[in-house]
């Protein structure tokens, strides 16, 4: 016991140290960005940021410099006759400025509004899991819920951001956001980015503020989902600093893989493996990395008292359908910012696909809480409203890899799957002897993974033109072709999918499971049986969810081991 | 009754089969639109979209062809000029692209957000007639309101949206959106479209794929309507047929006529009153259409068990005010999605005119509201919460179709009107044995009727200049005059609207009456007795809304005659 | 007495006189603006609107026509090039005119959906408070909160927004919201505005509408803090007039002083004091004017009976700590609104930094939740749910002043201090025997003094050129420097602030609290101890807030003199 301790304690030192050199060698790097961020936005958005539908740029592109580029000839020629032709119409330059600002100012707007609604996401978290459990826990529930936004975006503003997209090499930062970006610096071997902790230094940019803003929301979708899998046993000390933990570490390494320009992304250019792993607004990055989060941590906490009897697991009905529809509900209307602004724009390069986005995640949403309904009324012979709302959901997280990529047909598709993989994994679940009150790690860490292999499957090569560096100019011998699945022919965009789904349920369960489990030894992460019995509610958080609520009749609880 | 039995399969057939030709004939329809849609959104919003506030575009307009058209000459002219200027001018054109991207990513960004607010009116609604109705329904209620949601966006992208804006023929597709979309097909005989069956082949577009999803979410306001006023007693398989038979059938239809360019649209081209049939954002379309099915629904199934007690209607308190008046404000806010989001843009053509939609929504709520208020507590000695809620949603209804056409003032009377309207609709409904639990039918039918006539009165000419194809040059004598009531001098406006209003009741309660009476034949309609008094949740839905709740004091059930 | 009512009732007279002969000389006032208002929106956003993101223009500058003013030859040389210029391109003129109408219309939109952010915050002020009270008065609570809303809006229609905007003299209208507004008129000795009553004449214009509806959602927030303050023994009809004078007096007329160019504003320009007093989105306009408010009406209005026990005051828990949680995510996510939407545009002239806003608000919402997640934890043993919420709220109110001015560190450490403020101001309020139900004082007064004073302290310099005249060219001798406080070297800004926050303190609390005193005398403004004690549902509003609620176990009431 004593070594594990040390050993614990050891692993964590280590972990701090890796950390802590990384920021410093970020804080302190002599690699910066050669331009310096643009705080006030004073200079963000001009003629260089004007973009038509198909890409196409008002100035050809910056003067060409690199002599031994073999496009430079070309390059250069087109440059100088715009140069040329500037000087005869100095007004048009002016107009394409004005464009080029309101393209910016269009994108950045659509950015913050999508992220505000993502953002919003958290109380129909809050809501669905309090819902889903029993009153005597409500403000329990609620204040995880409630904290883990302040707590993550702490520890994403910290170091999570600079670990994901501090440095987006080879992919680039978005140009829909204005200029050059300071993220537009390289990272470390494809595993890490090393800048712009506490968002200092040429970091303070409006573009850069725009891309915290909603991969801050993002991240914190993913911190708030194990709150469901592990609510009403949680102790609130632990919680806090599990917080941290899936803010400053799980999630912004394994996001940069995908998103932020790391080695996952890079299958495509550097194996030829599609367009590399292509997680549009992320069923991987942000539901599968939670769910196998979540799924870690209802495992090493173990279930709730009572939930097993002689191994059987018992229902325990959550305490307010109402809430949980309306956190439903909530989860939907967020999820148009979650998706469809997961183009970080709207005007110029193809960001008019939003429309097709929202359309795709509207769908999925109704097929999925269609067919599971279906499933369970003929199943189990009444519409579960809890399996209807958990539906929708699946819908909605299995919907999110590939919204850009398919066709309402496919979307309908998508979701109906995710309907029937939802209903045959909670029981599922279940009978593994995990304790998951509200359903989190079916319907985010399963259906996750089925939307992130439904891109391998359902992308029709519309869109996704050049994704990950791959393919910009033709692909599969198509000019014009986009990230294409199996059913339209590139089945090696299937092998860089299942590679990602699972790195994804490896990293994100390991790094919990040895996280969940050293805090077991050195703290304790579960509640005392007694306040687990009678309600978190007021020795944990030191106030009642409600005054005036009747105690459910309950199961008598039965005392059996707890965890595993 | 074997008769009716017969009569009603009959019908239904006939119905279905009709339904299953025009789809057919859409899908393999060989008048396809002579442009090809535009999935990835490369080639949507250019030059040829860029615009004005007065509607002025840049490019005059496309190379005439038509040398019989009388302005032939002077178009050619106009168009040749510009091609002149062009070849000077190369950069310019670049720039007015770059605009034309702009303004078309506005647009479509503006419609997708105020689309997402209208979807999150459901939470609303589910939230106003839970809420108003009793804690032992309340699973039942919710789920009602939550699986029209999925049920209805799966019939209007089956049929709905073909039948209502699958040929547009006379009126054309929103610009807006970006250059010619697929919709701009004609329709059969300015009855239904034909044209746009699961958004396939050239509808896979994202113009629109926009289109699709504002118009969805309004018809699941329609769609959820009913729901209130057959609150507490509707059979949950009978409810999930009707989901489809409305945003099939009922509403799509109905929404051509006005929406879609169809006869009633047209009734100013054709018969010289006014601009046709004018209704902004739906006061008929969305509201009355849900407000008469509503009726027709609530009278087929016949009051609750204890609402009328030898003949006398007795008070059902709703259980959770806090939930209503939540719910209350969540619609109070998606409105300003419903009303100003139906310009379908916010650059170009005066659709500026956003904010003075926005303001009149508003004001009409406040002075529903205020007035409501008023009334109830000089007429009953209290300032009536439930009715103060139903007052903003009457002010709301009713400014609906006028939004866009009057001034503050007008606003705020028409407001006021409804308020009263309202006070006096929900007592006689109830006093001609109809039992609408939540006022569904006062607020929705009645003060939605209220609304298509106002804009007969209050509309002062200042917006609509040429509406469905009426004085595009001048209108009355005057240039730029737009959509003219009574008050300010066009009374074949007012005939227009009254023609409109009669149709609506006429279409919706018809429409919905036949549905429901052959249902009730056919499958029944109604829950078991025995649950309805003991409540809904367990029996109809497989799980209680609350485990901890107390049962209401409940005037004892007294048996009587259930239906009509 | 009879003396007192006398001097009330001239009080009041005079005051109504006053603010008669204010509306009157308003309306039939011959100095109109020479512009006329645009209610189509057909000729607002031009090419004179173009703007890039440094606020340089597409046309230089209007025809010069003042030969007096200095810069008259240099403006004349500039746009006699411009105009040479644009007759060589046409076609760029009409580019830039598309540009302008869409930098309006981007404008317009932001300003709309913030706004609709903000009026969503309602929603939030009404779960909060409502939570935090008894259940007794669930409907009482969520009543006055609701039906502020309508009252407030009417107030403010009829006259708040002209004494507030109606002459926005020397630092102008708003230009992002398009061309010259009719606001643009002088006002009276920057004490009040005279033009605008009932949005009439030329003020029924597309930018006006926008901007009304942005801020009467402002105002509306002040109005409902004293309904969190005064809750569970207002009487409702006391409540509504105070609706009509808080939204008609108090707030527009010092919102004029600081945001509608008054003498606040002015005090940079007119005594060298920084750039006068910057509050950018209300800490001290919207949140110390309802927060001193609310203490006045708090304090006349007495504690609730059973609050303070033989002087020491009894914890009295909210009956719903969801609601309230729920209550305060969407606060949050309307903030949002309240906060970026400040700018009133995104396009132009520094407004892309509304990322920067964004992320400000958030981060100090963090830090001001975990901060008191902190102390409380350390100082009274559980991390307190109510104080958490409270907390966030408070680093909210904070930020609102300086979000736009300071960088992600300030942000952070404003929040931080927030925290501990609301912290120690909660149990300070309750030791100075003031019953504050929810901490609308502690939370919108104090902290919101704090947010005015940290402007002073953390302004960075980076944004705010020009603001209220002062320093368009050059700031502390440095060209592009904005507002700026004490720790980045102007300590008059600091001084500006400080007398900011003397005078808010000074006139809202005055101002409201002549008006309660009055109104207790003239009508009563407290419920009937009997009805309190029971509870305010069913003998205030008419009907109960639940149906099927539980009493809470109250502390035995005591009955003490009441009031002050």
């Amino acid at each position: 016991m004593r070594r594990i301790r040390h050993l614990a304690r050891a692993f964590c030192r280590v972990q701090l140290f890796v950390l802590a050199v990384f920021m410093l060698a970020g804080v302190f790097s002599t690699v910066q960005a050669a331009w310096a961020g643009d705080p006030s936005g004073a200079n963000t958005g001009k003629a260089s940021d004007a973009m038509d539908g198909a890409g196409n740029t008002f100035i050809p592109s910056p003067p060409p410099t690199d002599t031994k580029d073999p496009t430079y000839a070309a390059k250069k020629q087109a440059y100088d006759e715009y140069a040329a032709r500037a000087k005869y119409e100095p007004l048009a330059v002016q107009a394409a400025d004005m464009a080029g600002q309101n393209r910016v100012a269009i994108n950045i707007a659509w950015t913050l509004i999508t992220g505000y609604l993502v953002m919003f996401m958290q109380a129909g978290f809050a809501l669905v899991e309090t819902g889903f459990c029993r009153g005597k826990n409500a403000a329990h529930v609620m204040m995880t819920n409630f904290m883990i936004y302040p707590i993550g975006m702490l520890g994403f503003w910290i170091s999570g951001f600079a670990f994901m997209f501090g440095g987006m090499g080879s992919i680039g930062a978005p140009g829909s956001l204005g200029g050059v970006s300071p993220c537009n610096l390289p990272d470390w071997h494809g595993i890490i980015g090393t800048h712009g902790f506490f968002l200092k230094g040429n970091f303070y940019d409006v573009g850069v503020y725009a891309l915290f803003l909603f991969q801050m929301v993002f991240m914190d979708t993913t911190a708030t989902i194990p709150t469901g899998a592990m609510a009403e046993r949680w102790k609130f000390s632990a919680f806090v600093l599990y917080g941290f933990y899936v803010s400053m570490v799980i999630y912004p390494i394994y996001g940069h893989w995908v998103w932020g320009g790391g080695w996952l992304a890079m299958l495509g250019a550097t194996h030829g493996l599609g367009h590399g792993a292509v997680d549009f607004a992320g069923s991987g990055v942000v539901h599968s990395t939670g769910g196998f989060t979540a799924l870690a941590g209802a495992i090493v906490l173990g279930p709730r008292i009572g939930k097993f009897i002689r191994g059987k697991p018992q229902p325990i009905p959550g305490h307010n359908l109402p809430m949980a529809l309306l956190g439903t509900f909530i989860l939907a209307f967020g999820w148009f910012g979650f998706n469809p602004g997961s183009t970080l724009g709207a005007s110029g390069g193809m960001n008019l696909r939003i429309s097709v986005i929202a359309v795709n995640t509207m769908l999925a949403s109704a097929s999925g809480a269609f067919i599971t309904m279906c499933y369970w009324w003929w199943r189990y012979g009444k519409p579960d409203p809890s399996m209807c709302a958990n539906g929708m959901l699946a819908g909605l997280v299995a919907i999110t890899a590939p919204c850009a990529f398919v066709d309402s047909i496919g979307a309908v598709i998508i979701g109906a799957v995710a309907a029937v993989l939802v209903s045959l994994s909670v029981p599922l679940v279940e009978k593994a002897g995990v304790d998951d009150p509200v359903g989190a790690v079916s319907v985010h860490g399963t259906c996750g993974i089925w939307g992130v292999l439904s891109v391998g499957l359902f992308a029709d090569g519309k869109y996704g033109i050049g994704w990950n560096t791959v393919g910009a100019t033709s692909y599969m011998g198509v000019a014009n072709r986009g990230v294409t699945g199996l059913f339209y022919g590139d089945a090696s965009q299937l092998a860089a999918q299942a590679i990602d789904a699972v790195v994804v349920i490896a990293w994100s369960f390991a790094a919990a499971w040895i996280f969940f489990t050293l805090q077991k030894k050195l703290m304790g992460i579960r509640s005392a049986p007694q306040d687990e019995i009678e309600g978190l509610d007021l020795p944990e958080m030191g106030a009642l969810g409600y005054t005036d609520r009747v105690p459910e009749s309950e199961p008598e609880p039965v005392r059996e081991p707890v965890g595993v």
